[in-house]
């Protein structure tokens, strides 16, 4: 059974399937792989191979197409290798002294595009603005289940970001807690009765150093205490809690940056692996995300997370954001 | 000039250099290297190479060999390449709403041997005894900078542990603040008067199934929310805010147990790269740490921390401790 467990020293939480584990051949970085690449010969998530996945809950598709075959833009299903279940109980107890619940939650795969080796760094602005639609979708489905606090959106590419399979996909996890990773944005409402991101956006604007970019609904900044080399968040201007009611002319701006930072980025850091992810604020009850400002964070993976890191928490970032601003402005249009 | 910035929405620090930056080529894990390997000619930590390191601040040496010469069994010196200054003052401010400081700290390099490729799953008992006095002394040395508030001895083996070196070396950072990773230790402590790790301990001494192996001053574990994949604990069973006064009993068993354990975890995971870390109390003034009890973890980095774990900060472990103990104990002797 899946279960979430709460480490009693960093406060933060463990996501575990308890009834099985990967044993040491199976983990996707085997040295053999990285030295001879990943390269699988079947992809279950290309275009005609929708019997291998679990069946889809959403797809974006031709008009007369029929679910769980070909004829798809866009495509979601049930993570086949979750460490959360819809069907338990959360059963939130101690063994001893240790804090844990039941896994319940829901995680998603969204697989992005029909081809396999495509990726953003390729999309068209349609399809980035496609994709984008169906997070929306999905982020909106996915907060109806009440037992559903926080829902993190994440992409992972290439071997260094944590992706397992070369074929371009994003996740969705509705996680049941919140976790306490953004503590600093009720922290800063409390003290100081407004948003925190609204301020910093505010400061950024005026001081322009760290900017990469502005547009007329987003701007996209290297941030001030950046944790990873090159690290970008796109940040909407308007103070929403959500994105998935964003006007569609946002999103049409959002698709329009991405289209234009992202194949930029990826050339000017040599292929680099990098994640995707959008914070957005707790859902149900919606009203507890006051203080929370959605945004989209674009980190390259240029370095791994070392000893330093994983121990003491503290990162070590060897280019200051406004170095790597003023290098990620240059030729970008 | 180095600073240290406060992220205000998770609360950590981030080690910044701002006055320079790694270039996208620099990157240790650039492609390429993922594909050829990281074969260095010429290694700076070789014996007889000692004047292309910093000058030396401490050394195990042969009677007769002066500094920075050949003769050495172990040899530390200041990390070249260190967001940390020891010259500077801390300055805490604020930049607009952006709290920072200046990175005073030390930042030392510990070779761990003259020879450039044996790693811990090679040394000899004596050795890792060797080092871990090693370790106990540039700890009490560092401890006497009253700017230091929190010590992290720390080494990463292998690429996907963020070993940007091949020749086996450990550092240390000696932090100006101390990190507010371990705050579960002070939050037990207040709410019940006693060690987290002491009660922890006795629980899993009793319960079993989390053992690998039980000496007379150590316990190795895997712990109950494990973040990685067969990850161990080494835990003394004598509450101790900090490892440097150990009785040389203590160091003889921890080196006992580590030169039957590194091995063996290093064959049965097909020669991971991995972390060893030990974390100990707050130093200046060591008094606050009356709820720390010292440990050392040993994390295998079988899978890298993808989006959700670097979004949201909740871990995906795919290994239970109680089958990663289980596996872990077979054939440890």
């Amino acid at each position: 059974m899946p279960e979430l467990r709460k480490d009693m020293i960093r406060g933060h939480w463990v996501a575990l399937a308890t009834d099985r584990a990967l044993k040491p051949n199976d983990f996707p970085i085997a040295q053999k792989n990285m030295i001879e690449g990943n390269k699988t010969s079947f992809c279950p998530f290309c275009e005609g191979h929708e019997s291998e996945t679990p069946p889809e809950v959403d797809a974006f598709r031709d008009h007369d197409s029929e679910a769980n075959v070909s004829g798809w833009k866009v495509r979601v299903f049930p993570n086949k290798f979750s460490a959360f279940d819809t069907a338990l109980d959360l059963n939130p107890h101690t063994e001893g002294i240790f804090p844990v619940m039941n896994g319940v939650g829901i995680h998603e795969v969204i697989v992005e595009t029909p081809k396999h080796d495509r990726g953003w760094q390729d999309y068209s602005e349609e399809e980035i603005y496609t994709l984008l639609q169906m997070y929306q979708r999905r982020y909106a489905a996915v907060a109806k289940d009440e037992r559903v606090r926080y829902i993190q959106i994440y992409k992972n590419y290439g071997l260094f970001a944590g992706a397992s399979l070369e074929h371009n996909h994003s996740q969705l996890i509705g996680f049941p807690f919140v976790p306490n990773t953004f503590e600093g944005f009720s922290n800063y409402y409390q003290q100081k009765g407004h948003c925190l991101l609204c301020d910093l956006l505010q400061q950024e604007c005026t001081n322009q150093e760290r900017i990469v970019y502005e547009g007329e609904h987003f701007v996209l900044l290297c941030p001030y205490a950046s944790r990873f080399a090159y690290e970008t968040w796109l940040v909407p201007k308007t103070h929403r809690q959500h994105f998935q009611n964003l006007p569609e002319e946002e999103v049409r701006e959002m698709a329009h940056i991405l289209r234009m930072y992202v194949p930029h980025m990826f050339e000017l850091l040599n292929h680099p692996s990098y994640n995707l992810m959008i914070h957005a604020g707790c859902v149900n009850p919606a009203e507890k995300a006051d203080s929370e400002h959605w945004y989209m964070e674009i980190i390259p993976r240029l370095m791994v997370q070392a000893g330093v890191e994983v121990a003491s928490g503290v990162y070590m970032n060897p280019v200051a954001p406004e170095c790597a601003a003023s290098i990620l402005r240059e030729g970008l249009k």
